[in-house]
């Protein structure tokens, strides 16, 4: 038995699970809040039991040792060095990583150089990084890419339609996010199905207050819905999504925005806080629709018909499909949504059966035996896979 | 008998066809070159003899006295009254006009509230409608709007997901262009079948240098790709269609481009142009990929892919469609265009007669009779539609 832990670092928060492996057991998890802020708040589980701390962490040193503390006190582990390893989720590859990789000064220097695709998440995967490696320096530490499992998209589907030396000078490109989780959803499924991962073709949709949709074909990504960055692709809590690229050109000579400023706009103020003027979170859209607001009822509908729209349109690019998978915090949860986009997916074969819809947040399938395509609910679990990787490097090491 | 013209006016061109109506007999049809340029070109084809002229031609006033003075040298009308309509394009509408309009100073007050949509286009189109008015002022002028056959479009296909205040005080929505000629596409395809238009739930594909998608419901316009602009959906000759909107962000912020700049290189330096770095006709892109460029070939295979996913994705959103029709220049020509895309939408049931999609523009079935979803070729006509509603137009005074 290894323990392992999972990392998520951003900018200011620090989520952390600790695995027994290969059992996969979660054996602590938590979070660290507000990080240089007034107030931090650190909060973990044991056994079931949460314990929550208010202080002040003035960084993700600070925050790791207290965290690594706590393990002990808490008898999760002895000491630190039973930490054997840990796989720290870093946002970007770029096109240098279609895997994880064995944490090394390479593999930091190749991630450094992808800041400028992810100018924001990178830099906090690193800082999570250094700091776990300085408390941990026996540990095996293993790097796992959102963006890794799309990097089998084939050329036509990443190449845009712009002046090709921004892909040669820039690496424009398509990218794709949530990598790690369409590619849980798409082994978990082949694991249910005892079939081989790549007889897989099937359309992933994770929905969050960020989403993705991935086609996945022969268990490879062939095109997803994010794009050179997280804005792009389907409508979220409060991104626009794929819009008019001359929409951007139009407000910047009315208004004279700056990039930053748009950037703003489409990244923090669109999406279903800018249609419904309530909230970018679904369950207050629901419930305001259930009010009979029109801008919540309009809000729901842009919502489900954006997402039919791209998995009919990956249906018909790859060739059909067997299932659709939702996973997420709207994709697990929202019984409407799921409802909704189903219904506008018959043209496709896709049947749900309503009642077996209303559990929430279960793994099962929810459509009838019968249907063409299956719709099947599957909770993400992104920590899993990191621990998974990280634990693979510690026995090939 | 009537004699109807149809006119599209563009910032330095004029287009222009007589009918005898209601035959819909073309009896002359001409285009005005390089109005306010030195050598102006001015060519007119009767009974299928074209002469050209070249002169300076310094405004469109000057044009539309010219070619009104041919006609009649030509004996096409014996005096300038015999004109007594023209339906005139008008690219526009706004969200004032559903339908064409007669010519009035309250609808030329209208269209001139919609110049900030399309600053290119509207005055041109008014410079073009006044010329005619006044050398042809007994005549009875209709608007023909590029935007009409779109505004069956419901709110939720419209609405983009951005804050909610651009459209109420910036008008920001997707508008949809080339409507006459996906009407015209409808209207032709009910003709065909004996169908009332109603019951046609198709999917148009106009494919020229610019391209647009229609998912035509129940005889309307469900949704369109072109969106605020003519620079969004599918890729086209020199623009990129959709693309991650941060794409325009990450631009302006690596190289300072204005919004001008950002607008000429989406709109002039992408598309086909932009990936092959060879040219922006499909001809030329054609001639390169048989030749092995592997730049044309992935431009081919993106232009063809994003052609499938729209329509794959009309085919969801709108329930299934019964049919598929091309028009336009590489709609209506470009016999392996058509065959990529008809390839990638099998999985919607699609099925195309490899022998007849070799013929050129020709109006016909392209699928076996077997086929779930029928392909169509339908060599598209917008001016005809111009004459058919300015001569409605005329009955009706």
């Amino acid at each position: 038995m290894s323990i392992v832990m999972s990392v998520n670092a951003g900018s200011s928060s620090l989520k952390f699970q600790v695995f027994s492996m290969p059992e996969e057991k979660v054996l602590a998890k938590g979070l660290v809040e507000r990080i240089g802020l007034p107030d931090s708040i650190f909060s973990i589980t044991v056994d079931g039991k949460k314990t929550e701390t208010v202080c002040d962490i003035p960084n993700h040193k600070v925050a790791v040792d207290m965290l690594i503390k706590a393990l002990i006190d808490k008898g999760v582990v002895k000491d630190l060095n039973e930490i054997e390893a840990v796989g720290h989720r870093m946002v970007h590859g770029g096109e240098y990583y279609s895997d994880s990789v064995k944490a090394s000064p390479e593999a930091e220097a190749n991630f450094e150089k992808c800041i400028p695709l992810a100018p924001l998440h990178n830099p906090a995967g690193l800082v999570g990084y250094r700091s776990f490696r300085e408390a941990l320096p026996r540990a095996s530490h293993t790097f796992v890419f959102d963006t890794a499992f799309h990097q089998t998209m084939p050329e036509e589907n990443y190449i845009y339609p712009i002046p090709y030396e921004y892909y040669e000078k820039d690496h424009i490109r398509r990218y794709g996010m949530h990598g790690t989780s369409h590619k849980y959803l798409t082994e978990r499924l082949a694991e249910i199905l005892d079939k081989p991962v790549e007889d897989m073709n099937i359309i992933t949709c994770h929905l969050g207050n960020g989403g993705s949709i991935t086609a996945v074909k022969n268990g490879k990504s062939f095109k997803t819905s994010m794009g050179f960055t997280p804005l792009s692709g389907v409508m979220m809590g409060t991104r626009s999504g794929d819009i008019d690229p001359a929409i951007l050109i139009y407000l910047q000579k009315q208004y004279g925005y700056t990039a930053q400023e748009l950037d703003d706009i489409l990244n923090k103020k669109s999406g279903m806080l800018g249609v419904s003027g309530i909230s970018s979170d679904s369950r207050d859209i629901e419930n305001a629709a259930e009010e009979g607001n029109e801008r919540a009822i309009l809000t729901q509908k842009i919502y489900a018909d954006r997402i039919i729209e791209t998995v009919a349109g990956y249906y018909g690019l790859m060739g059909g499909a067997d299932a659709i998978v939702f996973a997420g915090g709207i994709g697990e949860n929202a019984a409407h949504i799921r409802q909704m986009v189903c219904d506008g997916l018959e043209a496709i074969g896709v049947k749900l059966d309503p009642e077996k819809n209303n559990i929430r947040g279960k793994e099962m399938l929810l459509s009838p035996e019968d249907a063409k395509t299956k719709v099947w609910l599957i909770p993400t679990n992104e920590e899993v896979m990191l621990a998974r990787d990280a634990y693979k490097d510690l026995l090939n090491a």
